[in-house]
């Protein structure tokens, strides 16, 4: 349990960043080099491997180095993970309003008794 | 477009927090008080406004005062936008995997006609 908190918190916070989830974007379509990935980015090499590193550091992405060329995938459970979480707010706010139409339903109920 | 990208910058750091996202489900139940929301975390107020502080600037929480109570609701679009923004990386990935059957649809094709 503290490990999913830690990985929840460890995913929104490489999310919280345009370049990361471009990346995030990017490897929806299919694995890609750290270079493929850069090409679109104005950015310094150094800077744009550092959002690399949030990303697989979060869980959200794996690499595997083969010669010269490091390939990155999206790691997909780790994703589903915090799209889980908004579906649980969801599920939690629909309970609400089911709630409130068993109220309502009550209070009509109530009504045509009177 | 960049208002969105800002919208989500804030809303993914908004809930890189275990405390924040606590908050966030409790008020998935419904509107509550400040204090009734600070109660069950150890922590003193000041610290705990600003992680309300944060969360309202991210537009997924608002709230008004009443007299010397202040209640705070959840803003459910704010937060079906970043639900949506997963919901996109998943169409990607099984457009990835459609495009993979259909591969795999062609090559078989082209095995029976050998």
């Amino acid at each position: 349990m503290d490990n999913n908190i830690a990985a929840l918190d460890s995913v929104f916070h490489a999310l919280a960043d345009p370049t990361r989830r471009a990346v995030v974007q990017q490897l929806a379509r299919g694995p890609a080099s750290v270079s493929e990935l850069a090409r679109p980015f104005d950015m310094a090499l150094p800077s744009f491997l550092k959002h690399i590193g949030v990303l697989e550091a979060s869980g959200l992405i794996g690499s595997e180095k083969s010669g010269r060329v490091r390939t990155c995938r999206l790691k997909r459970r780790r994703l589903a993970a915090a799209e889980r979480w908004f579906e649980e707010q969801r599920a939690l706010w629909a309970g609400r309003y089911d709630n409130l139409d068993n109220l309502l339903e009550t209070l009509n109920g109530g009504e045509n008794e009177s």
